[in-house]
């Protein structure tokens, strides 16, 4: 069989599994993640063997310690793993939900109810984790899917599929209405994307290459976000004891992720006290700061940032320190180089935080807290499925009622139109 | 200049004015709406005039009456048209409402709060009164707009958007918040669905054919309903009187509209009852039904039905028919042959409707009403700036919250991530 026909087959069996996938009942829904929780947390030493020939084969294969650290299922991430299951097997089933129902002059009741996608497919690098949050959050929605790992976690993505499928079988559920596509080959992705009369939506994760790749060859809907270039303003009126904590957390705390701080904007009016304050705290975290003219005449140390500076994602201890003029430079910095991910200002003034939550438009705007709190997880939703930076469908941190969409019903008593 | 530059151009500075578009206060929208509903009232004999000059080149060309009747800016349109922009600018404005906000156990509270999509295009054929309900609809939900009407209807879309242009002006708006394609050259759409950085958004509204051109060429979202095959099911336990009613009004009240009803599906407990009585209302009004086997041996007049017939949208008085074992067999027939637009049941019993209601995932399901109520108007939207039939961001009737999104908002007092 050739790659095309194993794809069509594999998109053909799990769309015929969605109507299964969408009959499945709430209870049974939240038994069986609850079961997937479990068999993770009790095969931990097993799905950490798989990890381990990803991870050495990562290694040997040279790839950055970012990378690694995505790949790794430490205890860490895995308890984090199991406590999303639950916290998802747990949440309210969103599917047939009436979000609104309200009645028409002519005595019509017109109300929408929640009901699945269909099939979602889920192409991703990396981090194995994505495997377990995105099967969970899909088939709570009700939903069927098809995931694509990356190959360096092939190993560790085949365990968490297994465990999956295994417990769908057992609770006497079509275990199709979940598939991992059988190679990681990048001409698979490119027959996937074309297969629109399977799949309802594609989200891509990972790196700007990977989803512009998808974003282009694909002719079924893409929810996607190319890279976080996210933004800290310090305002006039900023507590900076607050502004360094936050600073530091969002530069340093776990740098390689897409929610990391990457520009750092300060009022002029307290760069001179700031700064000094807070680069000597970057200092010793080990952050090389890149700075404009006026920021490396308070701390000169700064590398001098250049125009790609204000652009970059470096998903590294690397930052761009920028001195504005008021909020109005800052809004207009973000909207010219921001990636409509993640922003945030700290501040004690009342209308500068209500200015700056009504004009910047990106998908996640905080006030006094740090960008790497802008996650599905941390929201509440669960788990995440993808952040998206697409107006359209969803925006920002996406959970499992991003993955449905409302029918119309109506109730009438004989209503014809006039 | 070439197609291809004034087209950049015209997308270019209507992207550019959305930071306008979106700044507009609530209030000022209300009556810039106003001002254009009254103004279409009071100019109404020149709106007619320069319409007449689009009827009359398209009777010239030979159009159906259909597509006559669509161009038409009869008086009732036009009253409907004042009411729907009086009804949108009366309607609660979506950009700001805060949809939703929860605490999470570290204090942070994280809130949903919509705003614009940014720049629309709008791409439809025939119906004037489109332009008006798009436009008001898109400037409402604080977006800037570019419209593409049909070639036929050039002269009425340009009196009506010189009206928007002038009110827009009056009230100290930049008037490029709303632009008209200066020209319906098809390449001219080519070039418009490739600019992705200028636009957010593409809703085509016409035929099958203009909806899979636009679809197959956009690097931009598109919301899309290719074709309305509307299904009415008449159970075993409907009231029979109200059946035919709704089955006359459905299809025959205004045929060449994507709502009416196209297959009428019958259960065969009633059939020899219900068959004949519907028919001789039918055949009154002048329609041809195409019946199955079965159906003809009850009346005999009907025309055999072929395989093509189950998936037809004949716009116009033809409707096929076909008798059901039972629910099972009606619901399988619309998810096999339907458009995923709008599917209606008459029924008395309890259990059958809430079965239809759940199991047809159509975009708008209906029990004991017409499916001509399936319209944003009727729904209470204002007006609909179109049906989707894609589960991607909008399902069913779209009217001003579809034209938004939403970003999440936190605030917090010095949250970080541990």
């Amino acid at each position: 069989m050739s790659i095309k026909e194993e794809v069509f087959q594999l998109a053909k069996i799990t769309h015929e599994a969605a109507a299964d996938s969408a009959r499945i009942s709430m209870s049974l829904k939240t038994s069986i993640l609850n079961d997937v929780a479990a068999k993770i947390k009790s095969h931990k030493e097993n799905l950490q063997k798989e990890n381990l020939k990803d991870v050495q084969s990562a290694k040997s294969v040279g790839l950055s310690e970012a990378m690694i650290d995505r790949l790794t299922l430490s205890d860490k991430v895995i308890a984090q793993t199991v406590e999303g299951l639950q916290e998802i097997a747990a949440f309210p089933d969103p599917v047939g939900e009436i979000t609104g129902m309200w009645v028409r002059p002519n005595g019509m009741r017109v109300g929408k109810m929640r009901i699945p996608l269909g099939v979602v497919g889920i192409i991703y690098e990396s981090r194995p984790n994505v495997t377990a949050d995105a099967a969970a959050l899909c088939l709570k929605a009700g939903n069927a899917v098809i995931l694509r790992g990356g190959s360096e976690a092939y190993n560790s993505n085949l365990a968490i599929v297994n465990i999956f499928k295994e417990t769908l079988k057992e609770s006497g559920v079509n275990p199709n209405v979940l598939n991992l596509m059988p190679t990681t080959d990048r001409e698979a992705i490119t027959h996937l994307l074309k297969l629109e009369d399977f799949i309802d939506l594609i989200i891509p994760r990972g790196g700007e290459e990977l989803i512009r790749f998808v974003s282009q060859n694909s002719r079924i809907p893409v929810i996607k976000h190319y890279k976080g270039v996210c933004h800290l303003y310090v305002d006039e009126f900023a507590d900076q004891e607050m502004a360094v904590k936050i600073a530091l957390n969002a530069k340093a705390q776990r740098p390689g992720v897409c929610n990391s701080l990457e520009t750092m904007l300060v009022h002029e009016a307290i760069a001179s006290e700031f700064l000094p304050r807070v680069s000597a705290e970057f200092n010793k975290a080990g952050v090389e700061l890149r700075g404009c003219q006026a920021g490396k005449a308070i701390v000169e140390w700064m590398v001098p940032a250049t125009e790609e500076d204000w652009f970059a994602e470096y998903l590294d201890l690397i930052l761009a320190v920028k001195i504005v003029k008021d909020m109005d430079e800052a809004i207009t910095h973000i909207a010219r180089y921001g990636s409509l991910h993640t922003e945030a200002i700290v501040t004690k003034d009342y209308a500068a935080s209500q200015r700056f939550l009504r004009e910047v438009n990106s998908s996640t705007v905080i006030v006094n807290a740090s960008t790497r709190m802008s996650d599905g997880y941390v929201f509440g939703l669960g788990a995440e499925i993808g952040i998206s930076t697409t107006k359209i469908h969803a925006y920002g941190p996406m959970g499992v009622k991003d993955l449905t969409t409302t029918k119309f019903i109506v109730l009438g008593d004989g209503q014809i139109r006039e």
